[in-house]
């Protein structure tokens, strides 16, 4: 490849780039960063078109096969930029990077972009704040076969590097969209949606209810839990059942635990 | 309180706590810290007795009620410091902090000190790297009454000050126990426990089998998976099914999906 070569990390336009990691930055260029061998390739494999990637050979475990990656995403249309290894540390972000760095669309779609087949599973995450729990539902959502995930009053923004670090780059995979909690329930309605809410604040445990049909389940954010407004208007709320002490469960789990009983019911 | 009082970050009492960081010095001196209001409440309630605890009431959210923690630790025989803001941030590990750092002993047991009640219920984690995920998967373990959790030739010790905080002080909680694979799998054929033993490389999936009686659940390291001794010890071989693209879940999710399928099965 007879890519542009960086090796300068004083090069300005790896300064653009560390830009990125602010949410005000990535809002108004609608870009933000991926980062690593694997969830890059998970996102081409999606149809991701990156706008560029950056590269560094010997940052990687195995340049041989892992440069195919380059190529690949070089033949979708990316700009391709190879950088030395003190300028792929300078952008970098993760402690131990692996060679690649992409710079990719972000995520803007509301649920007015949100196309369903029948009976779809959606999993709805008000008010999340952080970037690591929302990865890792995303993570768990993909494994789950999960139509689309919905970010309701969302604290943070999809293309937050967590995000997308602990996401393993499924973000960019499945369907996920951002919009207010009211919005959200209105298209609910309108799609003959029933809405599965999670709260402490009920007898009915998760695995009382139906969820073979189409159904919506709601993990709220990790202090308040779910909105009154969205609570008011879940059509089944349902706790998880908990006996020990400390008597929390992170919302990234509960999610887990909500959307494996639905593939549960829906597999049998 | 006539506690003693430290105001600065240079005092050399500050320098052995931040030793603690480290697995080897943790090791030696069989202590660990522990950081954190709701922690600290959490252990104490369990009846751990810290060494000492360290608090600084201009870091606190609500000095009135949550020194009253610190009063109960002194009367539980542990001695208490007050420490200025500056020497308290230098000591805590925390982005942050809350003004409760408290010196514990380390869990030091192993599987010859297990006492099992009737069908237990156990999580084996064999190999588990991240501290995050032991932590997280103690949570959860907490919350699914589990017996108590085994970690299996283990690569992070329990008194990893990060396991403490992802566990929510939770390790001081529950029964946890470190030991080798062998020696933990010949205590669960002694005890006549099945072990169910999570793995992509089977047919049968996780909710396909009998977690009413006496049970272990195993889950291996991040990237490899479960020892090829314990897979072949163990009674099943379940997998949890998966649909997307990224074809992985967190050992951590993992682990909470298949203690929340016994816990499902045990409560019907």
């Amino acid at each position: 490849m007879n890519d542009l070569l960086i090796t300068s990390p004083a090069n300005p336009r790896l300064k653009g780039l560390t830009g990125l990691r602010r949410r005000r930055v990535r809002e108004a260029e609608g870009r933000t960063l991926l980062e690593g061998f694997e969830e890059l390739s998970l996102a081409l494999d999606a149809g991701l078109v990156p706008t560029t990637v950056y590269y560094c050979p010997d940052l990687m475990a195995d340049p041989d096969s892992q440069l195919e990656v380059v190529g690949q995403a070089a033949e979708g249309g990316a700009e391709t930029v190879r950088l030395g290894r003190a300028a792929f540390e300078k952008v970098a972000y993760r402690e131990g990077p692996d060679g690649f760095l992409a710079v990719v669309p972000t995520v803007t779609r509301t649920t007015a972009d949100l196309a369903l087949a029948a009976d779809p599973l959606v999993l709805v995450c008000e008010g999340v704040e952080k970037p690591g729990n929302l990865g890792a539902m995303l993570r768990t959502a993909d494994a789950a076969g999960v139509d689309a995930v919905i970010a309701a009053d969302p604290v943070t923004d999809w293309g937050n590097p967590n995000v997308v670090r602990a996401s393993k780059g499924t973000v960019f995979t499945i369907p996920v969209v951002s919009d207010s909690t009211r919005a959200t329930l209105e298209r609910l309605v309108r799609d003959g949606i029933p809405l599965v809410a999670a709260t402490p604040d009920t007898d009915v445990e998760h695995t009382e209810v139906d969820y073979t049909g189409p159904v919506a389940i709601a993990v709220g954010a990790e202090k308040y839990g779910l909105s009154p407004e969205l609570l008011a208007a879940a059509t089944y709320r349902v706790r998880i059942p908990m006996v020990g002490r400390a008597n929390s469960l992170n919302v990234a789990t509960s999610a887990a635990i909500l959307l494996y009983e639905a593939v549960r019911q829906r597999h049998r």
